[in-house]
């Protein structure tokens, strides 16, 4: 119990003395399994006891819970909507790995050195590097280990803004769901419990300050709050929080932002929001950079949330296209930002009132060749094809002529291989030489929060006062905060969920187990 | 109890059966007073009872005090160092007021929304906008207030930099000591409780959550940690943290900065540490915006914290001057535009190795002329003279040639009333026209906190996860969270602090008392 150094001489007279004994920290929600914990000598009873308990099943809680299982412990997967996988299954599916078999192929030479230090650029030098190293070590060989599990990469790396070379796999899916329903599967052969409408409500302590478990709605109605029984589930090795962001949390959301208001879409699934994190925080959580909230630069306003264009951006428009201000005919950014630059500079883009004038990313048949959502995206209009760069024009209301010097200066750049004007990386650009073109109206969602809490590379949660681990609590992916610092690079959700998931869950499950009693 | 509101129905039944009723929040901290609480039937003996006790003894705690005491509350104000005052003695003592008698006789036409659009410009739009709306519009009358307990003014109003406009008033004595004397005086003779090295260790809250009172450590010796005798002061009426900022925590800062190392000086005191902050996280409080942490971009690293530089150059360099790259002897950026974007500028003049190369400020004996420091500044070497340009260059070893067709820049853009290059306002601008030149070599030092823990315009700590207030708890000043955004502009601090204050002072001691019992 490292917390006890916090202690001072007198207090552990008292603690020692027998009464203060039975005082733990309780949080807002934890009244009735405090209440167990209060009268000191009657520890609670759990409904239901395991090793490991897991909450949440995106890419961090099922990497946590096959890992843990793995090790041989028993685990349970509890999530409060009714289906699995959280943002996860409708992310992109793409996954930074630094030194792949496919990079190898491609001769592209990358490092985990390299990986951190475009990270750490990208996060404008506030990222926990101890975890960053971690993370970027860690990926190659959970690319494998995915794989072990039958997730299928595409055959090809791809280019995403902010990194400094091509090292991004993504699954043939083109979506999360290419890893997660694979996990899931695995999941359920190998024993592992999981547990759908299942809510955390608070944490349950024992005397010495370790968490022992949850209590949980059972039953649980997503968003209504007080649906489910509360039931008690006991962890005897511990509990892992793989609960990702609030980005779908608008009230708490404006909190540290005000501008991130209900305007703006996101693209997050509508269980992304705060109450876990705040749970963990009245146990002494020491929150990180919660004003760290990322914009996801590749969306379109012409449909509601992750929808077809953030794919078809993000692997057609911006490494194989330019964008450009629908004002002016011109590009205005580097396309191969990291995400807070890009989102940044498409945000200025506003009339006199303050309203957006959405610029317009495009690309060519050619440049559009590996995007899957390419057709829906036509079908709902929200890309647009056009023959010719003066019918892309009218489309747009962009001046034809400045688009078409626009295009040749771009092609300029490429056989140059340098983008003076805006220092885009250009080893996978390419030049736009003929139609039929494809363009998307484009304006930033909420995507991604940065922040969340601190822990140390064994993925236990830190105490806000100790900085010691709180006993029994350890934490994975988006939950977790710092690590990516003021901008998460692209494809590294899935590489730090993947990686801090199973090392939570490798952890955790060779700790000490505690005996605990059931009801 | 509005905290009430998150317990679920089932819960109720069990609060109400009696043995939950005994559970409260407790913070790791709270151990011997929690022990009480515990038993359930046996409220705290209280070493000490007053209505209002505030804790801090800067701008906000001091007018936090002397508003509760007008209304006719009993006060203490406990601080942990020897010294009262905290950072607001050694700070410059400016205070910006919107609308103020020194404006009008200048004829600058300034207003409450005219302040809150600037503040929001330079917090990036971060900010609570209904607290700031709260602080600038308090400006003008609580600077008379602050005038009728004896508070001096110099006679002229000053232009800091991302005001849109002259707004700064400052003491005499260019110091915030010109505030806290008079302040401190007043609570003597007003019957405030007093005392020092007296360290808040933990809240102690009744069975209900209400902050009925805290633990300190009474006869505390900063920094040594387990010094001082326990004792618990109740507060009848509340508790209100004016318990400043966290700039001088080193290990803290660079949880949420890890840039923000150790190389980098501060302007604070060394008592600018965090725990009263996580005190306050630990029983619910609500945190904003802790990684927007400010540094002052007026500093020199000729001399340790405040030191003479930061007075020179708010009050001389910046309105009156310019600030060259030594290397180019040119300018670089908006001399007066916040401090973020000053302090940016600043850091980004590195050499190949990343070390820093000092920009000099420099103006001369004209704009220098309101400078009170300029004395020691030169007796300690911090500021140094020169006869001419070219001996300015010389000492500084900036291209002569260069200086002297910037020089000649500058005064074109003073006669224009345009600065073409940076934007920088012009309204008090003045043309560089002959020596003596004062010099200062120019890098950040961390100065302030913009994060800190949420509040209602009532001042009242507002809960994590109710978004309610926290029976018993106000804050005040530096440390609340969110009025300055990205970045506080400078003399806000005062603005904030006694504004704020005075209205958690006013606020709490118009709150019902409840009953204590003394041991």
């Amino acid at each position: 119990m490292k917390q006890k150094d916090l202690i001072s001489p007198g207090r552990r007279q008292l603690l020692k003395g027998g009464a203060a004994m039975a005082v733990s920290v309780a949080g807002l929600g934890a009244m009735s399994a405090q209440a167990a914990e209060c009268s000191g000598d009657k520890p609670p009873h759990f409904d239901e006891i395991v090793d490991v308990l897991v909450i949440g099943s995106g890419f961090a809680g099922m990497s946590a819970a096959l890992q843990a299982k793995e090790a041989g412990a028993s685990v349970m997967v509890i999530d409060k909507m009714p289906v699995f996988g959280g943002n996860s299954t409708i992310n992109g599916g793409a996954m930074a790995v630094a030194g792949s078999k496919l990079q190898a192929k491609e001769g592209i030479k990358d490092s985990v050195d390299t990986m951190v230090a475009d990270m750490l650029k990208a996060g404008r030098g506030m990222n926990d590097v101890e975890m960053l190293k971690l993370v970027c070590n860690g990926t190659a060989e959970s690319c494998q280990w995915l794989e072990a599990y039958g997730v299928e990469w595409k055959p090809f790396v791809q280019h995403f803004g902010g990194h400094s070379l091509p090292r991004v796999l993504q699954t043939v899916q083109s979506s999360g769901a290419g890893i997660i329903r694979p996990l899931i599967k695995a999941a359920k052969q190998h024993g592992i419990e999981m547990r759908n409408q299942t809510k955390l409500e608070s944490f349950v302590k024992d005397p010495a300050g370790r968490v022992i478990g949850v209590q949980v709605r059972d039953g649980y109605y997503f968003p209504q709050e007080r649906t489910g029984k509360m039931r008690l589930i006991g962890a005897r090795k511990g509990v892992i929080m793989a609960t990702g962001g609030f980005s779908r949390d608008l009230e708490y959301r404006q909190m540290q932002q005000p501008e991130l208001n209900g305007d703006l879409d996101s693209t997050n699934h509508p269980g992304a929001t705060s109450e876990a994190l705040k749970q963990m925080m009245l146990i002494g959580a020491n929150p990180i950079h919660l004003d760290q909230i990322q914009l996801g630069p590749w969306a379109s306003p012409d449909e509601k949330g992750f929808g077809t264009a953030s794919q078809f951006n993000t692997i057609a428009t911006y490494p194989s296209g330019i964008v450009v201000d629908v004002r002016t005919g011109e590009r205005f950014f580097n396309e191969l930002a990291d995400r807070k630059a890009r989102a940044d500079a498409i945000m200025t883009r506003r009339d006199d009132q303050g309203n957006p004038v959405y610029p317009v990313g495009f690309t060519n048949a050619k440049g559009a060749a590996q995007a899957q959502t390419l057709e829906w995206g036509l079908k709902y209009k929200v890309i647009q094809k056009a023959d010719t760069l003066e019918e892309l024009a009218a489309l747009y209301q962009i001046p034809a002529k400045a688009l078409k010097a626009q295009v040749a200066r771009w092609n300029d750049a490429v056989k140059a291989g340098e983008d003076k004007e805006f220092g885009r990386p250009m080893q996978k650009a390419m030049a736009l030489e003929e139609g039929p073109w494809y363009g998307v109206r484009m304006w930033p969602k909420v995507h991604y929060c940065m922040g969340g809490v601190k822990v140390n590379t064994q993925s236990q949660v830190l105490h806000l006062v100790s900085n010691e681990p709180i006993d029994g609590l350890y934490a994975a992916g988006e939950a977790t905060g710092g690590i990516h610092g003021a901008s998460r690079l692209g494809a590294c959700a899935v590489a730090e969920g993947v990686v801090t998931g199973r090392n939570a869950g490798r952890i955790c499950a060779a700790s000490a187990a505690i005996e605990l009693k059931q009801a």
